[in-house]
């Protein structure tokens, strides 16, 4: 638990009794999921607001979907962003709780959160303007947590672009489509990850207890396109997941194709040949061309003829 | 029948006397629906409110989908369930309905309904803070029932994945597709369930008689968003086997497709050894190479030379 | 055409007189399309209302979609229902229309209209209250209507149950493809047909001149949840059918690609044998092999192990 | 430019003088699109108000899409209708413009429009109710309209009922795939026109200056209704169009399948009686069965039994 | 950075003094991006307005996508239209921000943005009506911006038509799918940027700070009208490309088909024949027809008869 005092115009500075609250300017109480198993008994005598206990049991929960949710007393947003490591496989995500008070904002956050960690660190070294409402602070957690997201872009697209490449050159050997697939899946949990987080600033703007003034509304509509950036890029991602599924198809089919007419074209070439050796394999006694002189070189000739013909008609119809 | 009294911030008890209602607190009236053929003549008269017939029959319905219909004096809320084994395999419903009066619920289930027995157990032993209206009755049997549900996410996941690993493994020779589709056939049906039972929450948001609190409402949201969940998980199941579906067509088209190499291969190499025998199988008089001396040599030379320019060919073209 | 009388609170009288209405109660005028030609010319001084050219062109169309229309002085609803053989193919259906005045219900209606006369029937017979508004009327034939819709669900489920079993029997050799095709087509429509009646009573509730009563409300909404179980029913049906063609087409895919390996095993063990023949069938001079005693038994026994051996080979890796 | 005046409740008249407007009655001013590059100008002064440029621009557009857009003086209307020839290939369009002032309808068509011609002489030859507002003239013109329309789901539905049964029948050997799918193009061009025209004459209930009469209400909900009717017919074909691709491709899968089959049956017939003869036509010295008296009969006999007993075989399996 | 002032009713005037606004008219402040590093900071005092941070961040985002934004004080548009190019491959594009004020629009476009200096100088020579407010600016620049996508429509279409019909070429060899899917992917684009011009005009006007006056509300829509044509090409176009690909897919099945028939027919007339040639050259002692005069002769006619009969059957079968 840490506790953080923005006072008018000024750094935030941290509080390290945890006992009481200042009575002035704007307080930020940010929890450690693993320490804040009763943080509701520590919050509602200081605050004078109860919270009820289904806000506590989602806050607990590190895998919540993002969610807006209100009282009268108070707003919730469940806010679902990416897990420590930037990596692509598995994705990881960390929910973080934000409860809004009149003057107090309560996160409860996982021990690796890191947007939290940044925002905590912007604050204190006083970059940006001062926050002189809650929701700016949250603003704040909030444009980290989705500027992460939103850097995720460049190494998704690399990391697709070479997998499909890899995938549709003909020299290659991989066939790798569980990796394709399992992509899929991620850029799937990507889109309903950032579909849930426009629904809950949605619902947030829609049922939220105090009213945004125009500044707030100009932040919180910013974050809103950033999302549905996001969410845009996953759609198209997804979209070119599927074309390159039906190249792949398509390419395949061609060439079983070739390979099919390689056969019929053997068979068309060597079917007949066969047979006239047959034919003068032959033991019947009366069989004039067997005592031809040059009966021999007539039968080769007669095969190197009608071999030859066939190849160039083959190959004038482009065959081969 | 089983009544039960709500009395002002106690435990409830059981009423065993059914011709009277008490004057006070809440009152949950849970009807079995075998014993339940004429529950609204009893009801009728003891609440003073006359129940629409069409709600009598839909209350008789044991697999009526969930649905809301309010009057002025009652709200009726049909909520389709999960069935009493948890099993998958067929997927088992049960539909409870719920009927709120002022101070009264009249609840009619099926005799195996699990969720009821549950939630009346639950009460029963004071566990959570006594209800302070008839809807947190109500929210006490549904949060259970949907409760129940989201549990069957962890066996479906674990179920699928077998199902899926077992289709795609090329070692195994199953090739279980009625048993996926059968599976495929029940997730749609977790999707039209929890579809309904959130229209259902939504309608009776929108078409309750009674004022709801701040705190109920804050229950029912927090009941659609775990009903959501379930839609949203199912929804993806649903993708997910749709993508086995493709992989294991584009495996077999793959498997195909490498036969069909491999026979042609095969034909590109006996056919033209086989020409040559045939060839030295023939019976002119007049052949020079039948009587040299390593004629026959030469022959076995040519066509292991022959055979084994095509392999090494064909393996450096990587066709098999 | 046929006149019934309803006094307050008794069961209906037909009236024979069709010059004139009764000054009391509801009356419902029923007529058959056929005979109905100018009913408007009959209506209109009798109500003392107008009647929009409009309105009397839909009514005389028998395959009129489903579909509301009012005006100040009456409601107009154009309803679909099922033809009189309750058969599924061709898949009839009978259009009814329905005038809704202060006190008078017109309703005009093919010759073969069965829930017209179910509804007539049951009416005269005094089932069910009395009804005290002309919407009741309206909705007990409805009603009928819709209940006679839902039953055809049950042969529905059996007769593309059957066709699927057929379809997807391996021993079966029929290959019904088109049947299936026109069971969608229908299944198509009835979901078209749904949709439209759904359409219909919410346009009818939304733009509705009179104020429907609580209770009229409640029948309504019951009647639009009765149609939303058939188009629901309807919609996985058709998923059903997009199923059982996606297995068609794997199994046979599956066939096809049993038969190209059982071809290519063929092959590679006769190519080999063969071509042994055809070397021991050359006639070059100098063989030794020819003139060994045991010569051909060896070659036989050869032919026997490399076939024996392929054979093995392929059994063990599972080629057949 | 052709101008008609509508007294009160008399047949219109045409009248010859076009600088002056008529104090009372209604006024229909129709322009072909090629004699009206500055019909503006003329009108401007003549009503009293002037029309926007962009208004103008569209009018000149003789493929704009349907449209409403409306000012506080004047509604405009563009609608998309049916070319001159009623035929299907390539479907023609042509578009015209309505601007409705109080008193005054100016329209702006196409030298070949043919429902414009047919609505101005049914009003001239006095057929229908005289229309009181600008509305109902055009109404009629807009219903002429959508009845050409709605006759060509008849000639619609030949032609691609005989396309279909020619692709499927086996017999058949055309494979005119692209006419199928030329067809398709023309069905959704179909659906966007409708749509268009649903969504303009919805703009227009929403965004007209004039105050529909119910009359007026009723004829423009009956017009959508027909338009609707065209919208649903067309999709329905559409599908039906994807039915038939679906099961063609069937068809071609399932009869490459039966070919492989038989190639299979064949190979496995004659590969070992050619390896039979291939032996007996080896040369090795010691070779009992060739000295056998009824070797050569016996030899003969055992082709014909295996190759008897295959041919049993594979027809008892149902192989051909 | 260059300033044109508009004068009531006059052509505009470029004003070189940057420091200061004219007290009366309207003012086009119009900003390359590179040198618009930190225009607010000029701007904020001379209008007397501050600038959100945000959409300051935005104005200098040269691939925003288009996005409207506004404050009580401005109104924000970014809309993203077509590189200077007018090239199809790769689609470039630019995002010009757009700030309205009451007297001042402020506009920040990339350096090499055609539209901007299309509508600046159409504005400079006094073409169109004087400007009678910013919007009216705004609207000239946005239309000229919407007329250059329009016309890619044509260029667009002849490259898709040329590229479809050399890919269902027969004759043709190119297998060109990787460009058609480029082109798709384009198409995509398209129809996303256009989706998202739609939904930026939308919300202008429902947040827009300034009553649109009718004549500006006209021009908007027909703003709108135009983005919706080029959205429903690209989806026409995006349909017609998905047509191409089945097409092509239909028409390989059909080719492979017919080799594998061509393959079964060889098989079916070599194979007997090659049999008989090895039956009677098999070696026994006693084989009459060996012995026979003709029987050279008579076996050769067997093959003939055979070979013939067969050819015929499956020409007359239709085989080839
Ligand atoms: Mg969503
Ligand atoms: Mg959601
Ligand atoms: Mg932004
Ligand atoms: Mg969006
Ligand atoms: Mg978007
Ligand atoms: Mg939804
Ligand atoms: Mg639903
Ligand atoms: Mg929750
Ligand atoms: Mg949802
Ligand atoms: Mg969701
Ligand atoms: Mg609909
Ligand atoms: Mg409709
Ligand atoms: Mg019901
Ligand atoms: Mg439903
Ligand atoms: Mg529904
Ligand atoms: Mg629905
Ligand atoms: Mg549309
Ligand atoms: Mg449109
Ligand atoms: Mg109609
Ligand atoms: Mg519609
Ligand atoms: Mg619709
Ligand atoms: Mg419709
Ligand atoms: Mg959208
Ligand atoms: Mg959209
Ligand atoms: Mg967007
Ligand atoms: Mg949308
Ligand atoms: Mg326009
Ligand atoms: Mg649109
Ligand atoms: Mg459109």
């Amino acid at each position: 638990m840490e506790i953080l005092h923005f006072a008018t115009d000024t750094t935030p500075t941290v509080l390290t009794d945890t006992g009481q609250i200042p009575e002035d300017g704007l307080i930020w109480v940010d929890f450690c999921r693993d320490e804040a198993q009763h943080w509701e008994c520590w919050a509602e005598p200081l605050i004078g607001v109860p919270i009820e206990p289904q806000h506590v049991a989602d806050s607990h929960n590190p895998t919540h979907p993002s969610f807006f949710d209100g009282t009268l007393d108070y707003d919730m947003l469940m806010f679902q962003g990416l897990g420590p490591r930037d990596r692509l496989f598995p994705l990881e995500t960390r929910t973080a709780a934000f409860f809004m008070f009149e003057r107090v904002l309560i996160t409860i956050h996982a021990a690796d959160n890191v947007s939290m960690s940044l925002a905590r660190k912007k604050m204190l070294e006083g970059r940006g303007k001062p926050p002189d409402s809650v929701l700016k602070i949250a603003h704040t957690v909030l444009d980290t947590m989705v500027d992460r997201f939103l850097k995720i872009r460049e190494p998704l697209d690399a990391y697709f672009t070479e997998l499909q490449d890899e995938l549709l050159d003909p020299a290659s050997k991989t066939d790798d489509w569980r990796t394709l697939l399992a992509g899929r899946r991620m850029v799937r949990k990507l889109e309903w990850l950032s579909e849930n987080q426009l629904e809950a600033i949605d619902a947030w703007r829609r049922g939220t207890r105090s009213d945004w003034s125009a500044n707030e509304e100009v932040r919180m509509r910013d974050l809103s396109e950033h999302v549905d950036r996001l969410l845009d890029h996953a759609r198209d991602q997804e979209r070119d997941i599927e074309s390159a599924v039906q190249l792949h198809f398509s390419s395949v089919t061609h060439h079983t194709n070739k390979i099919v007419q390689t056969l019929t074209v053997l068979s068309a070439i060597f079917f007949p040949l066969t047979l006239i050796t047959g034919i003068y394999g032959m033991n019947f006694e009366n069989m004039p061309e067997l005592h031809w002189r040059y009966g021999y070189f007539f039968a080769l000739g007669l095969l190197v003829s009608i071999g030859g013909a066939l190849l160039y008609l083959f190959k004038r119809r482009g065959f081969f």
